[in-house]
């Protein structure tokens, strides 16, 4: 099972291979007959004129990448990154462009990627997201020349290109609220904290609580999993002063809360209020649907891809703020019950 | 900002292409010095040696490729395709191989999509999924001899590897559960009627209900999706005899329809049991969490990716039959409640 070749073209039509080339390249030195018969096999067994040589000659793959440094396995559990790849899917499939996407194993895997992929033109731009606090590859990829977009919450990167929404301001929204809601004791379970969108959430729920007099403003740090999730709340529920309010970093540790608090056998929002933050379908169906602080993340991913392809097509691109996350009250919050 | 090329190198390091050339490739031409100066600046800039011109020579893009004709907004909703993508991510990851997805409109553009990849060299095979009842994607792929693998239950595919699991057998095992149960009335929400696993469904859950006498044995045909799951639901619940078990084609279905049941005042299982087929996060998350059939999704992925690299590196490669989803009785599903 091998790729088709001007050989095994020459070899069906019974002609030299440099007959097949003039044949193809249009050049005389082949009758017409033979040029039509050459074409036809050509087609016929998926030999493609415009093959690998165009990409010798530079021109487009037609492809962008993205390289994924979280476990392959966290694509099947956390709704964000489907979301945000079925937009880029969305825009990329109406221009015929693909996505090409490699899980690696750490940071140095990483920028060797983005090397051999634009080194041999395999894609012509990349999307990059978790966006360290202090992060090596935004220099790698302004050294490649490598067209980019960064997908994150961190307004300007110099030299690149970012999508990005602001992560403090839905902090403040939903304490503001939960506060408004006569809650005193608010915690957090909270995602990666090297993450650079983590520490912004951190840094702005430790100041609106000092703000408000609402305690405790901890935050548990997890690793955005369901299990993660959970340990966190069986830990922050059986506090003797447990939070009567709870903030997740993610959808799936805050529908993982839920199913905790059932077990537990405290009531939501009577006994305990909780938000979660991105809205997934998982937040509407679960019983009861929770509040969540919501955007349009396929959007958002629809937003990088468009850019991408305008760095890619050589244009002057400026950096998009888009519209933050805000909150969507549902059944799982509700004023403090009176303690007993 | 332009890829880095032989011009680029022999610019900065004030030589000749030609030089640039022989300095690469190993050859005689160039002094010492020279051949380390444009090494240096080669890495530099970011040039790959191994670049383009291998794809011209035939050398792997160590690249599969999954074309997907469903709405690119599928991807975040359903939990399968990210599951299995997640598996095959493992797999490649563990090789250095990159996954290309790209969503297209309709089975012309799809067929269209693997000559250009094969043709250009982009991949070295294709998984495809979503096989139909009628499928004119077997014929062409095997004419273009690209290193297919099927994933999907339908046995064997003239002349090409798949890898498959059964669907008739969950099916009869769920059906068989819930009459030992008691339950007399089942009905079933289906997935698209035109893929061929949910024709094999529908015939066995049609088989097993006339060999046990239950009732009304109706498949209520969907588009997969939470919202069509949900109207599914309320008119099985809204009919005069309505069913007191109902098995789901999908899990986000199966969630849909416990809000529904929950919305219209049924509750589940007294009123009504509630089965899942392929079991996520989101099965176990609900209240009461869901009976499912359930099945390792990332491992089935796995298994594809495993089976295409060896046909890719030109084995003898047997198709292979994964072990059948199997039911694992949650709290949705009880004997059904005598009938006021």
């Amino acid at each position: 099972m091998k790729r088709p070749t001007i050989a095994d073209i020459a070899q069906r039509a019974g002609v030299s291979k440099g007959a097949v080339s003039y044949a193809l390249n249009g050049q005389p030195g082949v009758s017409e007959s033979t040029r039509r018969r050459v074409l036809a096999i050509a087609k016929e067994i998926g030999w493609n004129p415009n093959g690998a040589a165009r990409a010798l000659s530079g021109a487009p793959s037609d492809t962008i990448g993205m390289v994924l440094r979280r476990p392959a396995r966290i694509l099947g559990v956390e709704p964000f990154f489907m979301e945000l790849i079925s937009g880029v899917e969305a825009e990329l499939s109406a221009r015929s462009y693909a996505l090409t996407l490699q899980v690696v194993a750490d940071q140095a895997a990483e920028i060797e990627v983005y090397r051999r992929w634009w080194g041999e033109r395999r894609v012509d731009g990349v999307l990059v997201c978790d966006l360290r606090v202090d992060d090596p590859r935004i220099t790698a990829l302004a050294d490649l020349s490598l067209p980019t977009v960064v997908v994150g919450s961190l307004g300007e990167v110099a030299g690149l290109v970012s999508v990005w929404s602001d992560d403090a301001a839905p902090v403040v929204e939903a304490v503001e609220y939960l506060n408004a809601l006569g809650h005193r004791h608010i915690a957090r379970v909270g995602g990666l904290p090297d993450l650079r969108h983590t520490a912004v959430r951190t840094e702005a729920f430790e100041e609106v609580c000092r703000r408000l007099n609402v305690e405790p403003a901890l935050t548990i740090p997890t690793d955005y999993t369901g299990e993660d999730g959970a340990r966190a709340t069986r830990r922050l529920l059986s506090s003797p002063r447990r939070p009567t309010a709870i903030l997740y970093d993610n959808d799936v540790m805050a529908v993982a809360g839920l199913a905790v608090a059932h077990e537990m056998g405290f009531s939501v929002p009577g006994d305990v209020s909780l938000v979660a933050w991105d809205d997934s379908v998982l937040c509407q169906l679960v019983h009861p649907p929770l509040t969540a602080m919501s955007r349009d993340i396929p959007a958002y991913g629809g937003h990088a891809a468009r850019r991408l392809l305008d760095v890619i097509a050589g244009g002057s691109v400026a950096s998009l703020q888009d519209v933050a996350a805000h909150l969507i009250p549902r059944g799982s919050t509700a004023a403090p019950a009176p303690r007993a």
